[in-house]
């Protein structure tokens, strides 16, 4: 008899505590009702105060290092090793977990610099965590499908190769949510990441376990993918940075992916760290590979040193116009977000930069056809894959995992499509035809082009003789929210549907003062009715406040550019 | 009571022959049994020396003279008109006539000239003909459809005012198949255009008037577009120059279009003329203008000067290592196809070069897997545009037009899917499910992956350390062949699937002597039986013998620059 789906998943845990050596294994854990645990690393007694060091260091600091010996990688993927499984007993964080394999690389890459004196390339020794979906030959990709325990990859995804051919070390894979379409992780396989600055609170999603490897630093450079906030909404919520790029610059080709074949609106690769410039690094890294040469689907465009030096954006002179998103029109943002755009547009003023509020232009349809097009065949693609060990799939993300797992099969998330219980692939009410999608394709490409118009109209408004140079907008309307209670991605989807680049940064954390419940304003929206309601300061005690940068499409090095304007006029004021 | 679909097409041709100034109509055409009239422009004694000298200027002259004021914009736009207005009497090659819009906008260009001692733009003063699926506000985009008669676009295609921006003059437009999905050019409402090479056999499609009026010398420049060859197609088989670019170089934003949302295998819009020339300054004009800036599908990418240089092809030095594709596996090129590639070679050869033979690598899969995408949603497409007036959709090419009208509404082309009489939207059992779209996508992705591995694993054939720097391949297996005997255009969609930009080169003519029929081979298959069969050297006459290089995606400027390598040798042996 074939094994049900709860014993593949105890066969897969077992495997995946074996990798876990056992020498790092916390003494004790924190209390269940400590739920900030951001500084339990470095006094676990576990890390030595060099690899403190180390894993406290930015990327900058640790090519630096790496390069000039002043670390060795063996060190450094030690390091980061344990610093990695530490957090993964404070938040669950990791899925697949292989520091042989890294150890041996960090040992060639020592020989290669001691041998030749030169870096193996611009990431020398760096550790680099993948989130699951990106394969490994030989270990599994399993993106918290049981259905996909045992499938183990016969090659490298491209970016792998791409990263290692740039001198990266490889070390871990990172937590998911089953169906990759979900902004908080939880799966049947490793179960349930939680955000390190508040257990309480959910990490995000898609790439929670990025985020929250991220946020205790143990990594100093994860790779998320994003197709509506999946790197940015963990970013935000766990206090990081984290570039969503336009489609088509970081090779995907490789990866195991939800809705493949869904071309219109795709997910995009990219870095999460606790810098900027750990985002440059790896864009800059990855480019500079040619990756266009390996993986179809890259756009020949090289790193561009003129266009990150704002040539299309007078080079910064006479300063920047930014537009402020103050709220989408549907669901008005809670008092540390706000609270967050004013110290943005603050800081910005008092460094000699102009802000100017932005009027969302049909963001509602925007994120609405984003979703119908997901929907057109998202039934059958969970059907399709989970019909094999007849896993459930999931229909919430709610704290209690029996709820979560008693629910049945035939109901998908909100904002997805039911799946009749009779569902037979290729028919049922909620399968549109091909024609029905190329009319939402047609709608989404008639709303970019609107969005163009919109963007190129500011130019009237600027005072700079330029279209606003970016946007800044909230990353969700609240921020990192408990389990279960992530409602809406609707503030990062909007830009997946434009294919607009966007960039995270940390702002601020929420205060108990300054963030105080603020009364009732004219509701946009039920669904504003609702937010507003959730909102009570104590709930989110220490969640990080972040916005997000928006440039417009392939526009990567000017975004990287303006975020770094950003940071640093609000490190002037902090 | 509503009009007949032939009442609104007698309407329309009408309102197009009031278009055309009486003083330009030939006082008499060539007899009909004369099949070669590309001589009869000059011959006709409508044109003056000087505008015989003008229109028979490659774009180097043109831009050149334009910019000195040797020519003024009202000469060359006068001359330009009044050979088209002829080639139309010859082959029917327009659809839209403005000349009086074009000339009020050449006076202007002239004036600007005179007031500022500077040119409007980098085409300033060339005329440049458009497929009639381009809009320009107030004048009708019907694309052959009967219902989209009395249409008048509200606003310009982008492109039509990027094109203007860089100081052309915009004049005709040009005529298309029904539904643009044919590679020949007949349509209810303007008829069917002719090769001016040899009049019984077909311009091609779906550029077809742009090839005709090019060959012509009627344009300097014409813009088709490209789904599955409809660029290259009319250039090979009228014996001019054309590229297709990857898709998002040229802005498409704002035409009218078949299969709209069909997002996978899109259409591009590219250049057709009489030089490479010709095609390299539109492609730098219109990249020039930074389009991404007004259309939403742009790829942010300036013209490159650098790639141009085959700074990814050693910069030329050493030589170049060309592959050569005899057979697509499929079905063997007729004689003058093969003789046209065994002159590329030693031509190469030559000239310094390096040729290997190139193995298709599954190209019938690949061209199938985009028949299966077209397919998805091009029933309900053809019925929803039609329906409104009851045009029937045409079934076939012939010459006989009444064949062409009696056949059924319900039945399309060879290589598409039957509409059932009975035919509802969203319904019926050709129409395919969004998820079975998106295992086509899938599918289609995963060998252009193949091909992209295919590609790197030449270098090790090469000897330049490279892999190919690009292909030469058959435009079709056959030259321009009797109206209605356009069979396939696999030898041009298996790029558009992959999205490599090919370029167009004419390279000699069917030759009574060297192209005899030859004994039969073994056959590759039905097609290739069937299309041993219909090769008879007296049937194609006077055909251009073209092929196409080929490169890899988004690599126009070195396609530019490795064709004039090629264009080059051919003429040192010439």
């Amino acid at each position: 008899m074939a094994p049900t789906w709860r014993q593949l998943v105890a066969e897969k845990k077992l495997r995946q505590e074996a990798t876990i050596p056992n020498e790092w294994i916390l003494p004790s854990l924190p209390p269940k009702d400590q739920l900030n645990i951001t500084t339990f690393p470095e006094s676990s007694g576990l890390l030595s105060s060099k690899e403190i060091d180390i894993t406290q260091s930015h990327v900058d600091v640790l090519l630096a290092n790496l390069a000039n010996g002043t670390w060795t990688a063996v060190e450094v993927t030690t390091a980061f090793s344990k610093r990695a499984i530490i957090a993964h007993q404070l938040t669950n964080c990791l899925t697949e977990i292989f520091i042989d394999r890294a150890m041996a690389r960090a040992a060639e890459l020592d020989e290669h610099l001691k041998a030749t004196g030169k870096v193996a390339g611009p990431l020398h020794g760096l550790p680099i965590s993948l989130k699951d979906q990106i394969s490994l030959k030989g270990i599994e990709s399993t993106m918290g499908y049981v259905s996909w325990i045992g499938k183990f990859p016969e090659q490298n995804s491209v970016l792998v190769d791409v990263l290692e051919a740039a001198g990266a070390v490889l070390y871990v894979k990172t937590n998911v949510p089953q169906t990759l379409m979900w902004p908080e992780t939880y799966n049947h396989i490793f179960g349930r990441t939680v955000n390190p600055n508040n257990r309480s609170l959910t990490s995000g999603g898609s790439s929670g376990g990025e985020g929250a490897l991220v946020a205790l630093r143990g990594s100093p450079i994860g790779v998320g993918s994003d197709i509506g906030g999946s790197i940015r909404i963990p970013s935000a919520f766990c206090g990081v940075y984290g570039l969503r790029p336009s489609t088509g610059r970081v090779p995907y080709s490789g990866c195991v992916n939800s809705l493949e074949g869904q071309d219109s609106i795709p997910s995009a690769l990219g870095p999460i760290s606790n810098s900027i410039f750990g985002l440059k690094a790896f864009m800059k890294a990855v480019i500079g590979q040619k990756p266009w040469l390996y993986d179809p689907l890259v756009i020949r465009k090289a790193w561009d040193e003129d266009a990150y030096a704002l040539a299309d954006h007078g080079r910064g002179e006479g300063g920047l116009c930014f537009g402020i998103l103050w709220d989408d029109g549907d669901v008005r943002p809670h008092p540390p977000v706000l609270r967050g755009l004013r110290k943005v547009k603050e800081a910005l003023e008092a460094s000699g930069h102009k802000v100017i509020d932005w009027t969302p232009h049909k963001h509602k349809e925007i994120y609405e056809i984003g979703f119908s097009i997901w929907a057109s065949g998202l039934s059958e693609d969970y059907y399709v894959t989970t019909e094999p060990t007849g896993e459930p799939v999931l229909t919430s993300m709610t704290l209690d995992e029996e709820d979560v797992l008693t629910a049945a099969k035939d109901v998908l998330p909100a904002n997805a499509v039911l799946v009749p219980s009779t569902f037979v692939p290729g028919s049922g009410p909620n399968t549109v035809s091909a024609y029905t999608l190329w009319q939402r394709h047609k709608a989404k490409r008639d709303l970019r082009q609107e969005y163009v118009n919109h963007w190129q109209a500011s130019a009237g408004r600027t005072g700079t003789g330029r279209p606003v140079d970016a946007l800044i907008s909230p990353v969700a309307p609240f921020v990192a929210p408990p389990h279960g209670k992530n409602t809406s991605a609707n503030y990062t989807l909007v830009w997946n549907v434009l294919d607009y680049p966007a960039l995270v940064i940390p702002v601020s954390r929420v205060d108990q003062e300054l963030d105080t419940k603020q009364p009732a304003h004219k509701f946009l929206s039920e669904d504003d009715k609702a937010n507003y309601e959730a909102y009570d300061p104590a709930i989110y005690r220490d969640a990080p406040v972040s916005v997000q940068l928006v440039g417009r499409t392939l526009e990567e090095e000017a975004v990287i550019a303006m975020a770094e304007i950003v940071d640093a006029a609000l490190k002037v004021g902090a």
